[in-house]
Order: C-alpha cells, then sequence, then structure tokens
C-alpha cells in the first residue's frame, strides 16, 4: 500500500505587521502510521485565532513562536482513522492541538474524545471550547461578574465576546458590545440580547460607550486593547474590574502601541485590570460545561459559525479573522466527515 | 476677653502645572469658642501629602477639590485648648483632618484622641497613620505580598514607600527601590536595609530595575506612574500583581500622559494592576498598628521626617514634595506643644 500523504500548513515567513499569504506555505508530507500508544486523525474542522498571531512572531511569549518551516499548530477536531490504544477506536471524534495539517499523529494523551451527539465537531472549537472556557473565565473567575451589573465587551461579535455577553445576561447583567460593522450590531442586539450595541467606527468609542452606558460600566471584558481600553477605564465605577483577555488592535502593529491615558482613574476610582489565559482556568471547564451545554440545546446561548472551507484556505481566514471578517467563531473546514 | 485669632492657609488660585506660591494665601480669622458637643485645638504639627495637588484642580475626584478662597485641609495632630465634650480635655493630643490652619474646631467625633506616650505627634501623620495604613494595605491586601516574593517600590524613601519597602523585608522580601538622589538611595540600602535601590535619574528606570532584579519581580508597589510603571510591567514575574497608590510623576502634568506601551504583557504573564485608596481599608488599622507599633519602638522599622517650620512655609513644603525635596514625611510644624 502506498503510504498515505496529507497536507499541513508552514510559516514561511515572519509577517511585517499583518500577516500574507506569502508568510504561509503549503507542503505535502507523508503520513506516518501510528505505533503503540499513538493514534491517527484525520481533521474535520479547524481554528483561527487571534493569539495565533502574536505566535507568528519571534520571541518570548506565554506560548512558544511558531517555527520558519515547520507547520503551524491549534485547536482541531479530527475523527480516528487508526489507533493503537485502549479507548479510542477509528470513528471517534477527538479534540486536539494539532490543527493547520489534514491528518494528526500523536500519542493518545494529546487527543480528549468528544460527543458526536451533543454539538456538532466545531462547537468543541468554539463555545463548548477554548473560547468558551475563555469567557467564562474571564467573566466570572478573573472579573468577578455579580448579579445586575453592567458589563460591557469588546469583540463582542467574535466567538469569546459573544459568548461573553450571553453569559452575563444569563447572570442578570446589563451587556453592553462594540462591534465592528452595522451587520454584527443588530446580530448583538437583534438576536443575542445585549441591550446596546455600537459599531466602533462610528466615532470615539468613549462616547458611544457613554451614551450606551450613562450610568457607567462595573466590568469590562477586554478583546481589542487601545482605545477601547482607555474609554472603558473612563466609564468605569468605582470598583470596576477590567479582564484583559486580548488586544487584537495591536496585533498587527509593528511598534509598541501607546497605552491609555487615563491610568490614573485606577487609584481615585480603585479600579483593577487583570491579563489572563484560559490555561489557567481548566478547573472550570466542569461548571462551565454544567451551565453552558444545557443553554446552547435549549436556545439560551445561540452561536454563529464563520466557516471557510478548505486547508489552503486557513492561512486567509486567520488574515481574515485579525481584519474582523468573522461574526462568531471563525472556523476552517479541513475534511468531511466519513 | 479679645477674641482669639488664628492663620490659615487658603486656595488663592487653581494651579496650571506645578503650584506656585502665588496659588496659597495666608488669611487670619477669628476663631470661634466651641459649644455643647464640640472641641476647639491648637495644632502642632500638619502633613503634606502628595494627593492634594489633586484636590487643587477643580472636577471630579475621589476626594471634592478644595474650594477657591476657602481653607485647604489635611491630616494634622495637636492639642485640645478647649472641650465642651467628655472624654477630651485641654492638653489632650488629637489626630485630625483640619490641617493647612492653626486652630481646628469642630464636633469631637472629627477627632481622635492619640497616646503622647507612644509616639511623636508627627509619627500619627506618618508611620502610625495615613501613610503607614497605605503602605500596609497596599503591600498586603491589594497586591497579596507573600513571604520570599520580591518587590519594587517606588517613591522608596518618601512616607509610604520607604514603610512598603520596609514592611517587605519583615515579611522575607526581597526588595528593590527607586528614589530621586544619591543620598536617598543610600539611606534605602545603608539605613532601611533594601536589598538594592537606584537614582531613577541615573538612566532608563527598565535598565536599573533589571539589573537590580534579573529574575523579575513578583509585586510592584507604585507611587509614581509613568515610566516607572511600565518597567515594572515589563519586569514582572507570571501573576505579578502591582498596588497602584498614587501616581506623583504625572500630578502636575497640564495634558493627559500617554500610559505604558506594554499593557500585551498583562495578559501573556497573567498581570494584575489594582488601584487602590486607604480609606477602603480602615479595617486593617488594629493588624496594622499591631504589627508596626512594636517595629517602629525596637527599631526594626526606621522612620525620618523632613520638617518644614511654620504655617506659613507650607505652601512651599506641598510645591517641595511634588518636586521630591522631602526625605521620610513631609511634616509642617505649625506650633509648639504647651
Amino acid at each position: 500500500m502506498a503510504a498515505r500523504t496529507g497536507r499541513e500548513v508552514r510559516l514561511a515567513a515572519r509577517p511585517e505587521g499583518e500577516p500574507k499569504q506569502s508568510d504561509f506555505s503549503l507542503a505535502e508530507v507523508e503520513v506516518p502510521e501510528p505505533v503503540d500508544g499513538e493514534v491517527l486523525v484525520r481533521n474535520l474542522v479547524m481554528s483561527v485565532d487571534p493569539y495565533m498571531r502574536g505566535r507568528m512572531n519571534d520571541g518570548e511569549s506565554y506560548v512558544p513562536p511558531f517555527q520558519l518551516g515547520e507547520p503551524l499548530d491549534g485547536g482541531a477536531v479530527g475523527e480516528v482513522v487508526s489507533s493503537m490504544v485502549d479507548g479510542l477506536a477509528p470513528g471517534d471524534l477527538v479534540l486536539h492541538g494539532l490543527g493547520w495539517r489534514d491528518y494528526a499523529a500523536g500519542p493518545a494523551g494529546s487527543f480528549r474524545k468528544v460527543d458526536r451527539t451533543q454539538a456538532s465537531p466545531s462547537a468543541y472549537l468554539g463555545a463548548l471550547g477554548m473560547p468558551g472556557l475563555t469567557a467564562y473565565a474571564g467573566l466570572f473567575a478573573v472579573a468577578g461578574m455579580k448579579e445586575g451589573e453592567t458589563v460591557f465587551v469588546s469583540g463582542a461579535a467574535g466567538a469569546v465576546g459573544s459568548l461573553v455577553g450571553q453569559l452575563a445576561k444569563l447572570r442578570g447583567g446589563r451587556v453592553i458590545g462594540s462591534a465592528g460593522s452595522p451587520q454584527k450590531v443588530a446580530w448583538l442586539v437583534d438576536e443575542l440580547g445585549f441591550d446596546a450595541a455600537f459599531d466602533y467606527h462610528d466615532g470615539p468609542v468613549v462616547e458611544q460607550l457613554r451614551a450606551a452606558a450613562p450610568d457607567g460600566i462595573d466590568v469590562y471584558f477586554d478583546n481589542v486593547g487601545g482605545e477601547h481600553l482607555e474609554a472603558a477605564i473612563s466609564c468605569m465605577r468605582v470598583h470596576g474590574r477590567a479582564a484583559l483577555c486580548g488586544m487584537i488592535s495591536q496585533y498587527n502593529a509593528t511598534a509598541p502601541q501607546p497605552g491609555p491615558r487615563n491610568l490614573g482613574l485606577l487609584v481615585g476610582k480603585r479600579l483593577t485590570l487583570r491579563g489572563f489565559l484560559v490555561r489557567d482556568h481548566s478547573d472550570l471547564m466542569p461548571e462551565f460545561l454544567r451551565e453552558v451545554v444545557p443553554a446552547l440545546a435549549d436556545g439560551r446561548i445561540k452561536v454563529r459559525e464563520t466557516f471557510v472551507d478548505g486547508l489552503e484556505n486557513a492561512p486567509g481566514a486567520l488574515i481574515g479573522q485579525l481584519r474582523g471578517e468573522n461574526t462568531g467563531k471563525m472556523v476552517v473546514r479541513v475534511g468531511e466527515p466519513a
């Protein structure tokens, strides 16, 4: 039998500013058969996430940088093709970290079996996966959002932001979101039940936020940084808290961006800014799933996904996400279920 | 008997940038005799504190602004001259909030009797007073400093900063301080036992801090803001915390100053910046005194005070403090003990 081959996306060059297609390359590689203790998985869907932009740079970060000439990686869901381990059988659906390729192979411990009947494969990359837990941990564990508080979330139409707003509504909060298009704003208010939302292109964030939250905000969930963070600090009430999840406005910047000019307000208003990574909060996964799985099933939480077809289009999906072209979770379809 | 008169310092103009002598005026006023429930106090010492600069501006802040043509106020210690209330007798030493004047009069509840035998009157304005509790609350309650951690404090030779460093040493920390002169740096290292200290005029703060703490810092106690805060963020270890107490580098600024360019590090390193005001932490006063009174008495905590003589020189004392002319607590002697 001829050796099986598959494609993988490699880092061809480190981007200056916004990534270009030529910063990626597509390669055909031979797929090894699994040895004892290993599984071979054919990917169905993979995730592109804003944090991947940081990994395209060289240098110290909280995750190791992607290496030139090597495949990228990230969240993916696939079907087991062959298994040399108990507990995983061909056809099983698994969540793992070897996206950006057709086939993923490795030790069984790197693959977590997920329930096909509970949700679609892509849900494990979004609402039931890392972005969902990020929203949950940031809102409740990091920012300590309490019932009745007013929450502002930026990047509100993204995978994380759209969950943040809906979780805050479920806990009795008042929710304001910012997003990058009138269509996204309409989705937030009309379908997700946000109390208010605005398009940050429509004017200074601080003015739009003040109009939407004239009595101020208690919690800010930051996906964007920059002007959004400064506006949130200005509008925070005494003892307000910000969970800093990401700063997508800065990821393509080629020089350090000045920070908020109003940090002095942190003292007088006793504000807290706290950065976090979801990986510190995996202990919350069980309670997160207990809350979110039923809410997804009965429609109290809604998700939208933006699909891009074909592994060869994954670089374009990441570039587009950094431009805000997705609504909800950005997912690349790598293969069809068997 | 002729009515008693005394002097008070009033706000004559709101400063633009650094305050000038002409922003203050000295007025002679008649001193009322206390009525039932009131006391009359002759001030001995009064405090000038950096936060007073903010109160010279108009506009919303965490304390009401000083009013044009009205006397300033702030911490002071004086002797009761006459009392129309049980529990306070002439000669008693009291701590209160009506500084910037020779005589303070008002309801008994505004005056707290302090122990003459425990410490000097000025200690109640410094190590045993608001600055001391500020250091204690910020370091332990806000930043959660733990044994063995590395602590960086800016404004380290001030009333608050010098306590922060010594408290951290008592709890088994490694302590680095920044200050504004070689004399202050020598005092921190040679007398207070700081592990390292530097003069921020000697070069970029981030370079000096990195040299003093090559393995990074866990806690930053911020009295300064600006470049110091940016440097601390750069040097923080994972899960580092900053207690933001004040930003003296910004107080005389006439336009908003850009914030740190490296706030993105808050996410990856999971850092927390938390502003605080000592008035939220008065519940800590008993435990604070239990720790600090004996440490002051036996010399494990040392204080230095910079005295300015004469109420008429109080404006100059505040201006000088904002320039960093004090070492330790800046105290104005208003009157002599009887």
